[in-house]
């Protein structure tokens, strides 16, 4: 058993007010949560919880309608997490009775779900494969347990702990209850939460064994299916592969399937490896670690190239103006990021979680806070889709955030995401404190029973300077972990002014001493204008390159840059730049410099021509590049992050 | 009335015994004849003729059922042009006996099917958009027509003229007539082709009548739909830009939906401008080909990028990898093609009818006659699907050809083309002889009731120089109208050996004089290797050049240049050498010449790199291209046309 296995710092202890996330912060408690809220009460998923008594029940299209536990779960999440640290009497009585609402409609048996008791009584629990329920189950968890944290409050954790109850009674290998699991993981890693807030041992065993009995044989989908009238021919997505359900988890070696079931589920295995102890499971979790991330993630952070699935497809494979990288699948790789850095120390964990966070999840979200991509591709072209006319995918607003969706997962995941970020910030590990993420903050620790402040003052991810004071009533023994991220290989570090020698052990500089109050350590990584190469089997983008400054990757937009961005090629002699813009979206880094725009001249529309007639002109301009996070929040148009090169 | 049109010149008047088309139809009579017949047989699409009256009805998923016919008069087609130069007493009893069972099927008002009257009696006419009826009457007629040509038997002909009178009693603008026209076009065609061959008006009314009908309101589509208890929402196309049927066609400026039917509906709309002299018709044609070809054409004449409407999107729009451009497409672009030169003669329609026969056609079958591909990609790679693991599309053969489809649309196709290549290859507008396609072959004319031979001898494709020899008891005054490919900027002309100045009027050599037996004239086309560049619009392949020697467009596979061709550079001043292979392929012109390949060090795994801390290796070495439509003959792996430049 590992006792003193790295944890993070709770966000309560991490006070943001100012900088980058503050601003994010904000921008999500005055739009993004209330923007939420008015969607979930006009799609009617706050009354259906009401409606489970009066039978006054709202129904959508019922696929859906079968997930809309898990947008109000996810939503209450966020609530929580705003509270935590921005207290809201107005938002926290919204809450309050929603609770209530949700405390009606529990069952006697504890069983919780908007859908099956009034619209489908008979289907309760008949298909766990594409039914949802312990999906939203496990977001219901997290919800609560949230709040529970955030308020001190039990009324939403006892509710869910009587569902969880519920739950343990009837799935489990004990004779006489059903070896079902579920289509879409997500429950895991909540029941692990649910276990470390109550110490209730039952929910990490019955976590453990969603985690074992996935994929064994005889195939629980097959069982059930049959029940049904069905076989495993008549599922829609063809392959178990689809739910990680094909094989036996600790069989597993690639990271398969629908990408948000896939991140959700490896969190929780992972989370269950830390509490248990189980090296099998931690082989494993580094296993789908190295695959997804060495060979199945975008250079956004993003994973899951594919819409049809949703998910993955094979190995390097990497379409740009058609990638699905769904905004979730991003924010689920960062919640198994750093479960993976707590079950094995390694920054490379933290690393992937930065690119994620920075890149293919806050770009989910528009600068204002009310709009909501699902899609996050790569290249993108106005009026395009990518999936042709005749996909239906436009609302998932591929060139343009809209204001929510059909199936409505994205916005409340980046919302929690974005609340929660403190929690992201440090990990501890007896006297070893971990900075994961750099940006201005507060944390209040305690390190063997003493109370202990860092004051962390920054422009981060603007600029690489990052400077502690420690605060303390006492000296105090610890050792300070400082992550040095893997774009950064010209650092410096100076205590009270001093420049020391850094000792670096798996990516984090360590500073082992007393420290007293009002010590300052500086932490100085430069943060030049990189170019992204590919790997050599990345077909899509050979050629090419990305660019890349601190944690951001970059892409030129229309709006700067014109349009026919294909013909856009960056010299790789050419000089690039970063300028701080401080009027675009309040102040952001650009990253500017001469590039070539090759293409034959206006006149000639012929569709194709002959190297040997024609001359090519290639003209020089100044392009601009911004964050890929911010794309799509001016005029639509082009996007680009990979570009030509030469 | 245009009275001195050009018409093409028949293909029983055109002796093919030696040369590139030569070898390509023994292959196609020995194999692809044959093998498309067992299928036919094994699938139940001969049987289900007898069956009609025996009641043992095969049945295939119905849908698909729906279209049997179809497949089964293109079949008769190509047997009946294979016939016409290749008489065969054992086959044409084979397609004897198939002729019986037609007229056995056909009903007493005439119609004919093998679907409705056993399987759904109450389902004729009832769905024109999706159900198939006319589009299988389009091709059981003009396999009659073809089949009375080659053999002067009249009773597939009269089967089918029964057949269209019955559609002609049904269909039509006057009172007590159905409103109806196809959703999949192809019957206008056809019909133009009975009119030609039986003089009967009623015949080319009818199709101009589908061709005016088609788009008006109220819509057709709609209110069968009504009567079917459906709304035009329930449409699952979405559009009916799917089916051309979105506006009144005169009214239509874009090629648009499902690029099969786009293209037969063009054809037919040719066909009926140059019969009644319609200007409309005609400005209609030339600004949907300048759309088509300008806008929405592949380099290899393919056309339809998208695989989920089986057609187009918009304009410039590209994708190499997941291109459909299905066989069956660059086959009706083809017939289209030849169609627009008679209405409007002009080498630019020809110069696309050879890309698309020589490249996306021809590649729809392989070397040894008897796979096929359906889509014909750009770019592909061995075990990657393009559309993800999900599309269930593989059938359609998009990395090796198989041996028959679900929907068996482009096996006939491609056989019919090819057995009938003849009749592309000269046209003739009274005293004016057009040489179109250039090959071995003799062909046999009739200048103002005088005969007269050409005897043709080249070895085109693989070289351009190409001779013709007079053979006339009497000398004769005929111009002699020689087309100057696009792809050609230098060219000779010899007459008797003596060089001649040339006069070119919309990109033919016109030669006109008294000819005399034995005269000689030869054409000697230079035939460099040229690099093509693709319109600046085209995003998805910006920067890269794809290889071209005469009509032929070249491709890299992975047979002759190893792995990631995506790496492969082919530098802009790199010399290229074309060489002919006699072990290849029976005799193939490759292209070859030095290429860079640019990739990091096969040791560094990341899949994320920074330029700044990676040396690029580049190594040359000395690559081959084959010709594009020879693609996927060998063991499977990568292929690219477009390759990267420098």
């Amino acid at each position: 058993m590992k006792t003193e296995s790295a944890r993070a710092i709770p966000l309560r202890q991490v006070a943001i007010e100012r900088g980058f996330w503050a601003e994010r912060q904000r921008v999500n408690r005055e739009r993004t949560i209330p923007a939420i809220y008015r969607k979930l009460e006009e799609t009617g998923r706050i009354k259906a919880w009401s409606g489970i008594r009066t039978h006054e029940m709202p129904r959508e299209r019922s696929v859906v309608h079968m997930f809309w536990d898990s947008d109000t779960g996810k939503w209450l999440e966020s609530v929580a997490y705003s509270l935590a640290t921005h207290p809201d009497v107005e938002l926290k009585a919204i809450a309050d009775e929603l609770i209530g609402a949700i405390e009606g409609a529990q069952q006697d048996d504890g069983y919780l779900n908007t859908y099956f008791p009034v619209l489908d009584p008979a289907g309760k629990w008949t298909n766990l494969r594409d039914w949802h329920e312990l999906y939203n189950a496990g977001h219901l968890i997290e919800g609560a347990v949230a709040y529970f944290q955030a308020t001190g409050e039990r009324k939403l954790l006892d509710i869910l702990r009587r569902f969880a109850d519920c739950i343990d009674a009837t799935f489990g290998a004990e004779e006489g209850k059903l070896r079902g699991y579920p289509g879409h993981p997500e429950i895991e890693l909540a029941l692990v939460k649910l276990y470390r807030k109550t110490g209730e041992r039952r929910y990490l065993d019955l976590a453990r064994y969603f985690i074992d009995e996935r994929g064994q044989t005889p195939h629980y989908f097959d069982q059930e299916a049959e029940k049904r009238g069905e076989t495993r021919e008549d599922f829609w997505a063809q392959t178990y592969r689809y739910c990680q359900a094909h094989a036996p988890l600790r069989e597993q070696t690639e990271a398969n399937g629908h990408s948000v079931r896939a991140c959700y589920l490896y969190a929780g295995i992972a989370d269950v490896a830390l509490e248990t102890g189980d090296e099998e499971l931690l082989n494993l979790s580094r296993r789908l670690w190295e695959d997804l991330t060495q060979r199945q993630m975008y250079v956004h952070g993003g994973v899951g190239p594919s819409h049809s699935n949703e998910g993955f497809t094979f190995a390097y494979d990497m379409p740009t103006e058609t990638a699905y990288a769904e905004t979730c699948a991003a924010i689920a790789l960062a919640f198994w990021a750093q479960r993976m850095f707590h079950l094995d120390p390694d920054s490379r964990y933290i690393d992937i979680m930065e690119r994620a966070i920075y890149n293919g999840s806050l770009s989910g979200l528009s600068h204002d806070g009310a709009g909501f991509f699902y899609a996050n591709p790569l290249a993108a072209y106005p009026g395009v889709n990518p999936m042709g006319r005749w996909s239906g995918i436009l609302e998932s607003g591929h060139f343009r955030r809209v204001d929510w969706f059909f199936c409505p997962c994205c916005p409340p995941n980046i919302s929690r995401m974005i609340a929660s970020i403190g929690e992201y910030s440090y990990s501890q590990s007896g006297r070893r404190v971990y900075a994961q993420l750099y940006h201005d903050n507060t944390v209040s620790l305690d390190v063997g029973g003493s109370s202990l402040s860092l004051r962390q003052v920054t422009e981060y991810p603007w600029d690489g300077r990052v400077a502690f004071t420690v605060g303390s009533e006492q000296p105090i023994q610890f050792e300070f972990a400082l992550r040095i991220p893997d774009w950064c290989s010209d650092y410096k570090l100076t205590l009270n002014g001093a420049r020391q020698a850094v000792s670096v052990e798996k990516g984090y500089a360590l500073v082992s001493r007393e420290w007293s109050d009002g010590d300052k350590i500086e932490l100085i990584l430069a943060m030049p204008v990189e170019r992204v190469l590919p790997h050599r089997e990345i077909r899509q983008v050979a050629g090419q390159v990305a660019l890349q400054r601190g944690p951001l990757i970059y892409c030129l937009e229309e709006a700067d840059n014109g349009p026919r961005l294909a013909n856009v090629c960056i010299p790789s002699t050419a000089e690039l730049q970063a300028a701080f813009d401080g009027e675009l979206f309040g102040g952001v880094t650009v990253i500017e410099g001469e590039a070539l725009r090759i293409e034959p001249s206006p006149d000639n529309s012929a569709l194709y021509r002959f190297h040997s007639r024609e001359q090519v002109a290639a003209s020089t301009f100044r392009f601009r590049a911004i964050p890929y996070y911010l794309w799509a929040n001016r005029e639509p148009g082009e996007m680009r992050v990979w570009l030509r090169s030469s």
